[in-house]
């Protein structure tokens, strides 16, 4: 069974989203710095088929990772920027696209039920109305020898965190002061603490610390 | 002019002591942990009179700024973990010992007016009731060609970012969660926000992420 992995974007002050996320712009104000480094790699480009992007230290990373995972787990509001009902959303089909950037199976962390839909390029979104947990199994089930991915946001990051699960910490902390928004770490401790242990740290041409952690709950 | 430094020690989300600090252990709960790669190393235990210790990564950054600091800035609650009037601090000689390890002369901000002292090996404690500004130019002015460095508490860290005064910020991220505590980057944004370049990132064999940053206010 593979790790589960949990990468995400901070910026130096602890924030992963900026202040006032709303379901048009949900990195909130000034959070789309977090990420400009991924965007910017041939990594990450080319998983969204686009062509061209850096090819360095960050795209290595990204590479690395997107190789490995053989499932992701995210939240409601990742999937649509939203959480009621489906009947309610607007963007009900997401906003991945025809052709989403997966290419295999998602798990989306919802308290609606709905059945799972098949996208173009081998992505396919299940939704999981019974916790954490249970979204992890199915995951890890589908994923085979391979990882499986917390891609976000905040929300679905903080309850794995807390819940122990996790394998591999992957903080990408970006040179940026947000002042205000949504904690990564916030709400106090795990019970029992998660042990962590540095496995690696790089600094990146566009000046993100990627910082690794095994984390052993 | 040198420049002005501040190095602090941090857990990975983002406290730099723990909760419930007191005047007698004013690392808070669990606060300790984040100093101990520090104390661990050779050139930590050589500026304190003692023998021994590591010589690694860790000890050549403790050096490093050692070598290259000619005067000390703290907050009141560093010198004698008290801040009401002298006449009411039972320790008001500070803590730091007939032989302080700074060896050098050392600006303590606090409210409450008093002459300078004259230790053995070199420290001076000038107390400056004038403000951030104000100890920094002092400060500059004893240290002559050589850094000033910020050395805490977290109070006098905050004021000083937030002041955007700093130009190097040197990170020393502990592989520990606290959970709670007293945070660096707490209470908003800098204006005009810092701008931060990561110019370093070293890991040591003790876990912790050395991250330096250059701030252009």
């Amino acid at each position: 069974m593979g790790r589960l992995i949990l990468d995400i974007s901070m910026s130096l002050d602890g924030f992963v989203a900026g202040p006032n996320p709303t379901s048009k712009d949900p990195l909130g104000e000034g959070g789309t710095q977090l990420h400009e480094w991924a965007f910017a790699t041939r990594a990450w480009r080319e998983s969204h088929g686009l062509e061209g992007g850096e090819d360095n230290v960050d795209s290595k990373l990204v590479e690395d990772l997107l190789a490995n995972v053989g499932a992701t787990v995210m939240g409601r509001r990742m999937y649509s920027g939203n959480e009621g009902p489906w009947a309610d959303d607007a963007n009900a089909d997401g906003w991945w696209g025809d052709e989403p950037p997966f290419h295999h199976p998602v798990f989306v962390l919802t308290h609606h039920e709905r059945q799972p839909v098949r996208m173009q390029g081998g992505t396919s979104f299940t939704f999981v109305t019974d916790g954490i947990e249970a979204a992890l199994e199915q995951a890890q089930r589908a994923a085979g020898e391979q990882d499986v991915r917390v891609a976000g946001g905040a929300n679905a990051a903080q309850q794995y965190l807390r819940a122990g699960l996790l394998d591999e910490l992957q903080l990408h902390v970006a040179p940026v002061l947000l002042g205000d928004g949504v904690r990564l770490f916030e709400g106090g401790l795990l019970e029992p603490p998660a042990q962590l242990e540095c496995t690696a740290v790089a600094r990146s041409p566009t000046g993100v610390a990627h910082l690794i952690y095994r984390a052993r709950g």
